[in-house]
């Protein structure tokens, strides 16, 4: 119930077009609707244009194409991220504007990328094990109108590499760096830029990566300030955190 | 060696002014000095104003004070963390003007804060003993020169207490929250806000809170997007990384 | 052997109707037969209507309709949990009276439900992936004859929802939350309400939820007491336990 | 914000008494303050004669005095939990009427215990080492007005002692079960009756215990339905947990 | 080399039989093959009539049976442990005395049981998917030819079924327990008994019980003395240690 | 109660001694006190001569002395483990005849040792840190009335030691293998030997040894059969268990 | 960038066939194309002969088969590890003269190995089932030039046949232990001798193996010297080290 | 026994100076003896001027002293690691001769360092905090007769620093990295170089760093081949590792 509503709704009472018994029934729930209107009220500027998502990992292809038809109804663009092909093509028959980024394992449906902002994300990853996790962020980043780079398969074991891109690596505003194994790449960007660096590690590895623990720990360890971390192969996380620090720059 | 020096050099062989053999020792270490200074250029003015940090946890007084003498010559401000009062009584005889912020165990040494920024960061933290992490990052981040807001002991239990600041939760650029415990304060804000939130967890707790784990993992898990996580009680990462954010919206 | 049976015993011995031999004989292995109906007869109230129940997983086809079979002759009603499809279809061949509760994954067989409560139990749980280990939990406690609520996909990332069902929320008598992820909403409902709450974790997630390990652990640390927590998936523990409190109040 | 305070606000807009701005700044903090008051107001009964809770672990003498004094002036009970001696003896220079329960380790404030109720609850434990815990529950749960009943010292090696006590054991409205090392107790009582059975696993042991995590996981994974379980050495939210279900009861 | 054999060639030095230079020869690599025979040889009549063990897990159908022709020509009975049907199967090709013991997964090559001992084995297991383990552990005691008793089905919830088999209980000289989930069955027995306990943990469970870690920490913290453990699932390895007991005893 | 009374009450019955109503209430605590008795009786010879054991970790000095005193009176010997000195002199005013075993931190009250049996016991630990847990063990397997052999030392790196005390390795009924760090003695005596092998893991390391974890998954995945293992620092548990198994043996 | 060529660009600058600007815009990436070169020029002679290596675990085969293609142009000689016969299957159309190891599971494509080195690698393994890691250490050392010897299959319950090749133990320069399980076999080994012993712990074993954790704990602890440890099924990483030492020794 | 003893032995045999039954009691233990003096002696060259290791920590002053007293008849050198100073000071009384190393807590006895290598090991750490584990490494090494070059305090954060000593990372023959945190330094200098690097995880750091696991398994996990890992602290067993290294080189 926004603010509109509620100085209508006194005037009403005033006016005598409603009863208080009436006027107090509306308002008994207002606390809660309130809250919940309030929150998308207050981030407008920041979700326009940003998809409803649909995490597709654990639910049935039934699940998941009625919540986008549920949703369809009231959103212009939908997001489904760890999205099987199959998943894709199931939301395919329910809405044909559905595309697929297939290493992302994202479906898009409806009304396309909002438009561009200047400021730019860099997305680095470590080997083509993390590719997916890394599109991942990529073209969420890019789905909320951010600029993206991409410099992947950067492993320790060809750091140079990185330093090929440094261009890329000293203009990003923000960098996202995903890696799995040790996980180190992303204290060897921290501490090479001064940019916010948001680290995503990954399932890959074996053995005493431990599905991901490792590169985990390394990144929440790392003695460069300015690394924050997400979930492992958490990508989505990532992208959209990173698009809400350009938003904020863009904001002012 | 910066850019001005090398093209001087250049310069130099090329009107005979040095010979070849020496200008090749010069740049024998060029690679490696350049890297060294090209980092501190490119962010000078990040940087400017920020204190070198001394992370006092493990080292000794004797280490600690003989660290704060070595960078005094080359830095005009000095900060030292996780300090206890000796920490502060002994570099208290080196540099007379240290200052003690005794609940954040910071230290700071030289000239004071920058000046101030127009953007928020409010930290909001859980419990009371979450109060000297949460402190951390506040003085760190208001050492960066940034605006910051304090909203403590929001347990869960008493949520109603972050309702009563909702003027300061929507209007912070930044937040940063603090629990021990189950973390799930970071949760409730994520859910609630569509501004950057940085997690910090902490071993606040017993039992099977196992040291911070059982936040660290909570807040990993959040599923509400836009939230990431540092390292158990590192207050310092989480006020560091919410100042870079506001310096890049700044900076445009 | 109850009561009334040894007395009886002690009288014929009086009456000479049994030799002393005989008697002891019959006694010889009183504490343990003693001690197995004693419980059957404290209880009886307490477990009249409840079905004999049988765990699924990790039984083989075979094991579970033998079982079935076995207790058919004993026992008027029986409920087997964790049952895939294929395990009502075998067990439909046994006993036609069998009925499947697809998303619980429960089987009940022979008498239905026991005669409704007034006591209300809420089932809310976090996401659409969760609600198989709601429905469990919610299909054992119709089971025990309690009247269930279910309020579902309540995110922290949606919140609001559950103040949209605030009505439910503050009239229930006891209170299960059902969450994988960070586990948060139990901490939220908690924190609101001043019922029982049964927290559930889920083994719903990626990364590190580790299988369920953080909402486990994030519940057991929950600052706000009233709440307690099961095992991982254990939906049939928290119906239970949900139905014993409410049993102890109808008690009196 | 109560009901009542609504309907005069309305009543009064109707009547001219105030002006809608004056009653829509009133409104604007509603959500909030409602929310806040509500919970309160909802469960006043329950909440009569339970005491404000601080809990002292990690926090310093003078932090948990000055909480003391700060509640003092809107509580007439407060109960602090975890308090070593010296707590005891700061908060009593600051309020006379401070009592002190050695072994469990709580501080009462203010006006005793709740008038008795008729419901039992019965606490058993392990070890020696044990009771600190299990008192600690006991106390609380008194301080809740309930009746409570202490069986100590239930080893596994001498289980006799629980049958010793059957009739405590068959009676109980509610048990908590309170032990460390392989916590196999709470199994043993959770095989025995059909009342809900609390486990608080705590960190007596030593080797592979892991500080409680193997009493922890032992009680989680409890095979015998109606046990629930709560952080390692919780004894008061076990207590205050078996006070509710006792209340649930009473209410009707 | 025997030391029927050394003795042989020092009187053969000294006959002047041999040459010094040759002897030399002989004894160099004495130190390692005496090891290997002097263990066969101490322990042959431990070993007399046991099998050679395979353990199949890991091992390709081919390595198996090749590792069983391998073995043929040496030995006169061979026991195959965790072997699925199909190497069965491929064994049976290889040698037709092959048996197979389906739920114990064993498969029994060559000449039968040792002929059988007074001493009795008790093998109680808790659930019904515990059975293979405790079939592995069962026909392991009986292979090395002791009597076995089992009494299986012995759920925490249902410990009246292990009173009712008190007799086997008091009459077994070593007890082999085999549990999954919480393992609690283990202590219940050790605090019955005064018989060495052989505590299997299995990884039969769910959630928290992490693949059989529960019920190895609970047995590990067994506070009845008597009690010792072995690997999750490795019902061989308490087979093979009871009826080493066995022979101890039988020894003398 | 045992068997001559209930026959002696029985009998009385029959006489007319004895009231149904009085023998009823002396027959319904019956299950219990006889269980209680029944477990002491069947197993008086095993017990004869060994003490009462107290576990001192985690008791205070004054509830140790309470306890030894309320044994006092019943029992002719009692153990206290984990004792340190303070808990011997405690102790040792109480009771006169108190003898203290200070690397085992033992403390021995009342009648010695049992008299000697000639099975032995070798108790082999690794370094000498692990000494006082090997003490443990000996000592407890002494009390109990066996012949104990020790072979301190024996690390990995000087396995040869190991080989230098053959005879005692091959002479032993059973034996003990105490060790931290990597706890690969056990493998390695487990691999040389058919005797039964307890093994000990201690908290003797640093760094990766996790307080004992390495040496416990290491002993609990020893490849070669006849190896148990008990709690890390368990030195009690494994002489006990060592002593329950040459029991046996002289049983027969 | 190399030395020459750098002092080459001096010489043209000073010769005028060179501006300054177009020297500058050269130099500019030098700190990063020559820490490039500089690494491959520094270790020539240590790479001489090594191929290119493509970890294949986690890769599609298509990406597999992309980067042979793409390497293919540059390198000579090519080593895929990890490789299931599917990989060989799709490397060998692009590639006609790849070569499969399936037990090791590598793919060598191009040249073969580099000269023989007299230096001698041992390569030791517990069991049947750890032969695959132990062939991926051997295949890789022999590669990179090195004489391998293997000793396979000695478990510790079969130690003697490790005294059996004490030969191959005590000549061999560098030794590797390839064990699961308990991992004890590097403690032996590394106890015998005085050779650099890296030891691969393997994923091979059950239940508290937990994949190779156990193995891995016990090793890093080992207490005897020289021993090192890698990741979990790291047989390459192990080979490859093994053969860096071999080539230190061989290069003075 | 060494082989001119045996020898001689056979001599004196065929020469009648002794009798075969004195011969065979000799030959006896001949398996073991020669066991430990084949090792001994096979390995003398390498042995050669490096003392007796005493691990301090665990062990008491009184047991630490004892040792070294033992060990002083037969030892020429003796290195007591983990020393404190306490430890030094007690020692000292013992042998005036001792020498403390205080920051690697080392204690030299007797004979100083063997004559100089020209194989150098480079020993790099990363924080103020790893300079003992470095110094432990480095002293141990140097004892061992190898030059050492020392590089510390090279955070991740400073990265260039390890740039500006890159002559030193190209020309050590062996590379010691000492890290706690996050350990990415390990990963970092083993993708610069081609030198064998051995990794040494500290225990320094806090929260997440769970006491140097974060390290290790990092380190573990490093995608660069040449990496090999010791225990967390473990900077003795990484010098001798590197001594070893350089002593094959040396030895051809």
């Amino acid at each position: 119930m926004d603010r509109k509503r509620i100085r209508k709704l006194l005037k009403d009472i005033k006016a005598g077009k409603i009863e208080v018994s009436e006027a107090f029934r509306i308002l008994k729930y207002l606390p809660y609707e309130d809250l919940h209107f309030a929150k998308i009220d207050t981030h407008r500027d920041l979700r326009k244009g940003f998809p409803e998502v649909i995490f597709c990992k654990g639910k049935t292809l039934e699940q998941t194409t009625k919540i986008v038809k549920r949703i369809s109804s009231r959103n212009e663009f939908i997001m489904a991220t760890k999205a099987e092909k199959s998943v894709y093509e199931a939301v395919k028959k329910v809405r044909k504007d559905a595309v697929y980024y297939e290493t992302a394992k994202i479906v898009l449906i409806g009304q396309r990328k909002a438009k561009g902002s200047k400021k730019t994300i860099l997305v680095v990853s470590a080997g083509t094990s993390d590719q997916p996790i890394a599109e991942e962020a990529a073209v969420t980043a890019e789905t909320l109108g951010n600029t993206v780079e991409r410099v992947y398969d950067i492993g320790v074991a060809g750091i140079h590499r990185l330093f090929d891109n440094k261009e890329k690596l000293f203009n990003a505003d923000v960098i996202i760096v995903v890696a799995g194994m040790e996980g180190a790449l992303a204290s060897i960007v921290g501490g090479l830029v001064d940019r916010p660096v948001i680290a995503v590690p990954t399932s890959v590895g074996y053995g005493a990566s431990f599905n991901g623990l490792a590169a985990l720990l390394s990144m929440l360890n790392c003695c460069a300030p300015g690394v924050v971390v997400v979930n492992i192969d958490n990508g989505f996380g990532a992208g959209y955190f990173a698009g809400m620090i350009n938003k904020i720059g863009a904001k002012k």
